[in-house]
């Protein structure tokens, strides 16, 4: 259903808007009589001040939103804190049930319960004896449970893993429009993400956001943070104020990385012979050549102020404000979802509801949200 | 592009969501080591806290929305009051340039002026003479338009329309999710409709929103307003906590309609000739049964608390909440957009964007965002 592909996007409502749509001539409004053409003039007015009201909207849900990081902040500091293994949680920070050891369970007490009941009803004076008893029963399944699951432990290979391993990395690779970007190569790397951050724009600056990659020390570059920032416009256009649905991206910064020396992925060096036309002598000369990696991200194609770009770069620049979206609206919000896969489920089933309504195309297995946007190169 | 698709949905991300998405159980969740498993469990734990303080966004969000309601509404008084003839707009307010006309007069001008300053660099001394010369040419360009604008109305057939007659009859014929619903015997009576507004619940009432279709004096009903609820929930589900995007509709509710005698066109009388079975002698005896008509809108299928719904009801319910939203957030707030059908062309571009993302369906003329939702009748 399709006000459902609306989900999290209270806060910027068309970040592809920076393809224009053509407003084009009404042929219906050019037969209309004079008289009501000049009507329909005056609500057309009325609908451009409609959209500057509605532009002030979307700068208060952006403080909002502002207002609503700083409440999450806590969480998703302490979710990096267990990510990283900084701290270890409590067992009751870590009580969770799956729907099936909660069923499990549910079975065991209830009759239990229910013959309890029975039990105290029949003999009344035997009740606490039968009580205990049955407690013990019961206590026994829960034991006869938890050997089990170490039994599946054992099965593992013995281990004591830091925190969660690989977590951004497995996101990485279960978002296809994450996975369509990653090389072989940028895994090592990413294996070294600490954390995903979105912040918001101080109130009376430009609307932006930045998506900042917190890294550990590591063997690739020296910076402890790459950065990527969306620029956002919230006012109608003058030219096409209708066209406005709400905070759009219009441009993003990527960042320097300081490679160290041999290590920078985005690049490879090709060797070529080069023969001497006089003498024939042969020399090799080495030349750098682009590379495909997640590490483009951080170098996008620029946007230029006239919108003056080819077919391919539009896309890509396109493609490119979707990821950022994507990782604002979806993946640093709920990370975890999307690394057991819950996430993914979700918006499987958005795609079940899209078939629903009449789509023929085929989906995949782990489709997300903005599946077959191919593979993203901002260099391409 | 896919994000696109949320437009105009930072009140309500999922109107469709009451249709459940099941949580099943996560297989790469049960082969981590249960020291990870473990930490996991407690990300989920920090996730659902999260998913509570989203809650609080939406409603606050929802109260932004109210508030905003109140600064629109002059504004769509003023519309409504253009609409019904009620006021007649001044020149000033119905000032407005389709491209075509604005790019003739710049032409006119334009001209005019480059030649002005030539001649007035050639014959200083006449210029004065020669400028007035030159704006009566202008005038005179400016009167042939003028005339010309007059003899097309002359083609067209004299009349003296109140204010922009079938305004809202206009936007159900145009957008095809409304057009599936309407009957040629809905026609007459919706040529009566002044107004649609939508009112929002009351802070600390459960959250909702009203459509109030206004009609004026008619002889098919005593009804000045018709109206449908959409019940709204804003919490996450507790058994599936991580499916929550902010509001969603899970209930609605008509009207009763207070039909003139005869003039109910939800249901129409079939006769049925009866014989007797002793002594053969025929009767005719008349039956009512439900006829296709928008009016069933007011009628909807019940939403059962148990969500036990056949598919067909549920997907008829389904298509309710959309229409439901699709008034509340396109055509209430641009309806004039939808009237000339500018609307319309966003809502295609949209379209053509998911085609250029490997989408292989056809589409059609008038498309708007919720085509192929195909016939709507809230009693099939």
């Amino acid at each position: 259903m399709d006000a459902n592909k609306g989900k999290g996007d209270q806060g910027m409502q068309n970040p592809g808007g920076q393809l224009d749509r053509p407003v084009t001539f009404n042929f219906l409004e050019s037969m209309l009589p004079k008289v009501v053409k000049r009507r329909v003039h005056a609500l057309k007015r009325l609908q451009v001040q409609c959209a500057n009201i509605e532009a002030k909207f979307y700068e208060e849900v952006h403080e909002l939103e502002r207002k609503y990081a700083a409440l999450y902040q806590p969480l998703f500091d302490k979710r990096r804190d267990i990510v990283t293994g900084t701290v270890e949680p409590t067992d009751e920070e870590c009580e969770w049930h799956s729907d099936r050891e909660e069923e499990e369970e549910l079975a065991v007490s209830t009759t239990l319960d229910i013959f309890l009941i029975e039990t105290f009803q029949k003999f009344k004076l035997l009740y606490v004896i039968v009580y205990i008893a049955l407690l013990t029963v019961q206590e026994e399944v829960k034991e006869k449970a938890a050997i089990e699951d170490a039994k599946k432990e054992e099965a593992k290979p013995e281990e004591d893993p830091k925190g969660i391993p690989e977590f951004w990395l497995t996101i990485f690779k279960r978002v296809d429009m994450l996975s369509d970007m990653l090389q072989e190569h940028d895994e090592p790397i990413l294996k070294h993400l600490r954390d995903i951050q979105v912040k918001f724009s101080e109130p009376g600056q430009p609307m932006s956001f930045t998506l900042e990659f917190h890294f550990e020390p590591n063997g690739y570059f020296n910076n402890a943070v790459l950065t990527k920032v969306y620029k956002m416009k919230s006012e109608p256009d003058a030219s096409d104020p209708f066209s406005f649905e709400g905070p759009e991206i219009i441009d993003c910064e990527g960042c320097q990385i300081d490679w160290h020396k041999g290590k920078d992925v985005t690049v490879k060096t090709i060797k070529k012979k080069q023969k001497h036309k006089g003498r024939g002598t042969v020399r090799t000369v080495t030349k750098q050549v682009p590379n495909d990696s997640f590490f483009n991200f951080f170098n996008p194609v620029k946007a230029s102020p006239d919108g003056e770009l080819d077919e391919d770069s539009e896309f890509t620049l396109a493609t490119d404000f979707e990821i950022g979206h994507f990782f604002r609206e979806r993946i640093v919000p709920r990370a975890v979802l999307y690394f057991t896969g819950e996430a993914l489920e979700d918006d499987e089933s958005f795609e079940e509801e899209e078939l629903e309504e009449g789509d023929e195309e085929e989906q995949d297995e782990e489709g997300d949200e903005d599946d077959d946007d191919g593979d993203f190169d901002p260099k391409a």
